[in-house]
């Protein structure tokens, strides 16, 4: 664990005033490290009720006039949409070499991949991130301050962030209580794709599977919690996981590959009446399910700190 | 809504006291309506757990003792057991005529078959049931009286059960708190496989497919509380789950099959880069999924009801 610098900011300027980005703007005024934030959405009415909420202070016409004059930006758009909003910022980011870009997007190669085609040798003032940390309900008014408290947040430097704009990233999350990790763009994308893309998926395929069938209707009728928390995900941004999709497609295709031959190895199990096969592999899972948990952890006290 | 009678027993014989027979006993007993429980679990320290726990008062040496002398019967077995069950205590079921005996079996037509087949004409005395409730800890240690407040009941009453026991059966769970619904075993093994039984399925495959592969263990610890919902229900009972699999494989493999389907078409989606496509079946899942949700109910006041 290294103690991490505390950094503190004039400015934020906020792309993007959804769940995930209003949530950082209220926490990042809560753990006093920011005096103002500077909010633009591509919707006016998000802006407006942003500004409303205390989410944001000033109301920004355009994404370059929400950087402009921010020591510290957060573009947290639908990932789908980075080129396009790294197109519509490039020229602060070079009149503003002091100026921290990060972002929130779920994949990172493809991230890497934009900032280095648009931004060129301003790259380095770019470091990408990944805050695990959402919720079903999307937009503005469910933005909180406590979001990332407790959760992982994974950075994914690129080759050309100096050490220490890397650190003061990292210590922008470890005050909002989050623990710091470092991947590479491709590390995280395929674990990402596992834990979390992947069963996103599964749980909009079978939820429509069930929605569309004859009595489906009915039957969720009947459904318990298990249903329930099954398909929690499947509630999740429809503009946010089409992008996810698309943008980490090769990875998530790999993991249904490997899901689609287990499966295909239960039915034949089922189909030819292999009860000990059957509950040899239940019983495996069973038992590593029950004994895993998720990695959240008690930063109250909010000590800055990282795994780097 | 019909007002159903709060019917009281002497003694319930409990077979299978694990954590639905366990909580059918407890209560039992804090809804009054019986006076003594006589329990009997294959494995002798598991009965002897039960009575430690007040769970059961009497322990019998086998399932015919448990019967002997009961006017309620509850069989809380993994469902592959219940035809074995039967049999062994099939003589008292002819020679106490006035006992009700019910199960709790999450399938139902391979239930109706094998009372029929192992009770003959007295078939009439058992009402076969599905309660829908349960938690993923399994065991009488797990236990808890509360179990089946708020929850719905699925009877499949048999052609040869008189009216007037079907209502009996109804009040003693409706005693319990729970909402009664009626349904024919075919109609009840369809809706669960849709609703309950496929989706585990899905969770055991997902969860060995991430735990098997080369980093899965690692991606697991990155994992968040989408992974953690979605997982779940592949901690339930090994047992329990082989056996659902096995007896109710017709019903589950074609909802595979519909489910797959949309899999399908969703990838295919992503290889084309169909944005459109894509982005419209999510929407349609996330709304539909945020609307929904599962039935309970308030039945704080006890009050004894059904939808019959």
């Amino acid at each position: 664990m290294t103690r991490l610098p505390r950094p503190h900011f004039q400015q934020l300027g906020l792309i993007g005033c959804g769940l995930i980005g209003g949530s950082f703007a209220l926490a990042l005024k809560r753990a006093g490290l920011v005096k103002r934030v500077v909010g633009y959405s591509k919707s006016p009415s998000t802006t407006e009720t942003a500004k409303r909420l205390g989410v944001i202070d000033v109301a920004a016409e355009s994404a370059l006039l929400a950087v402009s004059g921010s020591d510290l930006v957060l573009i947290a758009v639908p990932v789908a949409a980075t080129e396009a909003t790294l197109r519509a910022i490039r020229h602060l980011a070079q009149v503003q070499p002091q100026t921290l870009f990060m972002d929130v997007g779920s994949t990172k190669a493809d991230v890497a991949i934009a900032v280095q085609k648009v931004l060129g040798a301003h790259a380095a003032q770019f470091v990408p991130a990944h805050p695990i940390a959402g919720k079903e309900l999307a937009g503005v008014q469910n933005a909180e301050a406590q979001l990332f408290q407790g959760r992982q947040v994974v950075l994914t430097p690129l080759p050309e962030n100096e050490p220490a704009l890397v650190q003061k990233a990292a210590g922008v999350w470890a005050a909002m209580g989050c623990k710091v990790l470092r991947m590479t763009p491709e590390n995280h994308d395929a674990a990402y794709a596992a834990v979390s893309h992947f069963p996103h998926l599964l749980a909009y395929a079978y939820f429509q599977s069930v929605m569309r069938q004859p009595s489906g209707r009915e039957f969720m009728e009947l459904a318990g919690t298990g249903f329930r928390d099954f398909t929690r995900i499947a509630g999740g941004d429809p503009a946010v996981w089409r992008d996810i999709f698309l943008a980490n497609r090769d990875e998530i295709l790999h993991q249904s590959q490997r899901f689609r031959s287990v499966l295909d190895r239960l039915e034949h199990w089922m189909k030819e009446g292999d009860t000990s096969a059957l509950e040899t592999l239940l019983r495996q899972v069973s038992e590593a399910r029950n004994k895993w948990s998720p990695t959240f952890f008690d930063a109250e006290d909010g000590e800055p700190s990282s795994h780097f």
